[in-house]
């Protein structure tokens, strides 16, 4: 679809049948409003959301913290159901896997919806697309309205990247995958592409990781690493809770950040706090050719000073990681179904669910006890 | 060879004759001395020295600029002809590229001696083995004597890295090889290896690379990246000289630092001057997707402020190296003897050649107007 092109301008609508949706319309201001739901165009997929977890950049957007189109549905990290797919000329959709879609089919689907036409697109950067739109941030007036989870209804334009989920994996779990767990999964790609160069084993095999920040990231993060077999994962983060949550998802060991100093000399060090403090410690913390990956920092933040022998005589690396690529999307979901994923803490990960008012009321007054909100639209 | 084993100890010496070496005494005393020329023990080669170029680094040593070893023979950048192949149980002893060796051979030598058992080893990282030692930096009271270039003859522990040299490639072209040469291929390496990450073609095919300095390496870093299907090559160095021979050497364009904006936006940065100044560019300059690769921070010098925030959201890299692997000695020899290699303005950059009296004059009085002083010893 182009982005002149309306989508859901298939039919006019769904035969007088509505969709909910929590318009966030600036400030802390938020309102569920019904919208007449539109017959997807063609290539497109009418999903109804079973589950959407508010991640915490939506509640950076909400609280003035990050610039985002305004009105518009937020929520980027959803499960849904194939309700409706478009008249296509010829092939039935596909999910990033492959597999043919049909109504009735459990899916999660990208954040990233990229041209697939520019440059970046062709050099395998789809991640920074020139023409790039995202789930949950576009403006409600636009090409793209009903584009975020806080709403019972997803359209997705024509060849938008989804995944089937399978039958085991719970569809709060699986929610994450669109926005945690692959941009995890490109980070722990990032870590582990030295090896080319290096002449190290497949993936992590045997690596030494550090792991700073539990949040949603940190714990995808610590399970995914030891998945692709890192030795050890250690995990920093100041707060007790989250470093108990750590442990569950597979850290071998945790500590408040400057505790201590074990989790030095490591193979990778995943920044997923976004402190320049965290920074600092990442690429301090690495042996001889290790690399540090930067995938918090997405807010202006203060300069952080690097020693350029330091990186050069230990063949460091440091590299930065934003959105992912349609194969994280895959990873994700293969980690989430794992019995690694299954095992997770997830009732000390996702808060009991709420409906889109109780949304509205999460986004207004800041994150719970929980990692993640878990919306039932 | 074990560092306690002595290198030549294969036989007393051979039968009374000697070699010539070049001895640096400390600060910038340099005399010429003879001794016995040893007998190779097994799978040592005992190489006569055809032609040897002073590296900017045995500079900076002489200069008080650096650490080393003394007294000891420096030269680490040398062509020569094997002479003669210690006795070996089995097998003959084969250059990197898997070719048998053979007396008369013109061979160079790696500057790095590793132990192949270490964990660095194991891991691909010989370049940083626990147990390095180094060609032309190792005392000359120590295991290996003849370890540098700057003397008549130059004794190789068994097993350390040679390369064959084909009959086109001149001897004084491939005495670089050694070190500029193979450093050059590990960062070309480097600044192609996001590739896999990002999926862009082979090598730096179509890429605009950035190099930062435009001595030895910068050059020999604008013909490999030609050769690696660069696009652009935009060369930075304060010196006109410097930027006429690296238009020569295939800069697409070149500009004195800060002049211009026109090295902006590049797949790839090569810092190769050493100076922050250089780092900060390097970075700043990047496309989204590219990566900085530092290879002259090998001096402590100040630290460098990175803006995580610019690496996070380009997903930019910047990575370090230093010494090499056996392939990049390879694929030096392969470059200069290419027929770009074979190309570069070899007159404007080596020296006539002098006496080994004439390398003490040239490391005493410092660096001349060529880029190598070329000695015959």
């Amino acid at each position: 679809m182009s982005p002149a092109v309306r989508t859901g301008s298939g039919t006019a609508d769904r035969g007088g049948a509505c969709a909910q949706v929590l318009l966030w319309t600036g400030g802390r201001e938020l309102t569920t409003q019904e919208v007449p739901l539109p017959a997807p165009g063609p290539g497109e997929i009418l999903v109804r959301v079973r589950a959407a977890a508010i991640c915490g950049s939506d509640l950076h957007t909400v609280a003035g913290h990050r610039q985002a189109p305004c009105p518009s549905v937020l929520g980027h990290e959803g499960t849904g159901e194939v309700l409706d797919i478009g008249p296509d000329g010829s092939a039935r959709p596909r999910d990033a896997a492959g597999a043919a879609l049909h109504a009735g089919d459990r899916i999660i689907w990208s954040v990233v919806a990229a041209c697939r036409r520019c440059d970046r697109c062709a050099a395998g950067l789809s991640a920074k697309c020139r023409g790039l739109r995202k789930a949950g941030h576009e403006p409600f007036a636009g090409p793209w309205p009903l584009s975020g989870a806080l709403a019972t209804h997803v359209l997705l334009p024509a060849g938008h990247d989804v995944m089937r989920i399978p039958p085991a994996l719970d569809e709060a779990a699986a929610s994450t995958a669109a926005c945690a767990g692959a941009t995890v999964m490109a980070a722990l790609e990032a870590a582990a592409a030295p090896a080319v160069r290096g002449g190290r084993g497949e993936g992590l095999d045997g690596a030494r990781v550090l792991v700073i920040g539990a949040g949603m990231l940190g714990l995808l993060a610590t399970c995914g690493a030891r998945q692709l077999g890192a030795r050890t994962v250690h995990v920093l983060d100041p707060s007790p809770e989250r470093r108990y949550v750590a442990r569950a998802a597979g850290a071998t060991n945790t500590a408040a950040p400057g505790a201590d100093a074990s989790g030095q000399g490591v193979d990778a060090a995943l920044e997923l706090s976004g402190s320049a403090a965290g920074v600092s410690a990442a690429v301090a913390a690495l042996d001889v050719g290790g690399t540090a990956v930067l995938a918090g920092s997405v807010f202006p933040g203060p300069a952080v000073a690097v020693d350029p022998e330091q990186l050069v005589r230990g063949l460091r690396t440091v590299t930065g990681v934003h959105n992912y690529e349609p194969r994280h999307l895959v990873q994700a979901v293969e980690l989430l179904a794992s019995p690694a994923g299954r095992a997770l803490p997830w009732r000390e990960i996702m808060s009991p669910p709420v409906t889109l008012d109780g949304a509205a009321a999460a986004l207004r007054d800041g994150p719970g006890s929980h990692l993640r909100t878990l919306v039932r639209p």
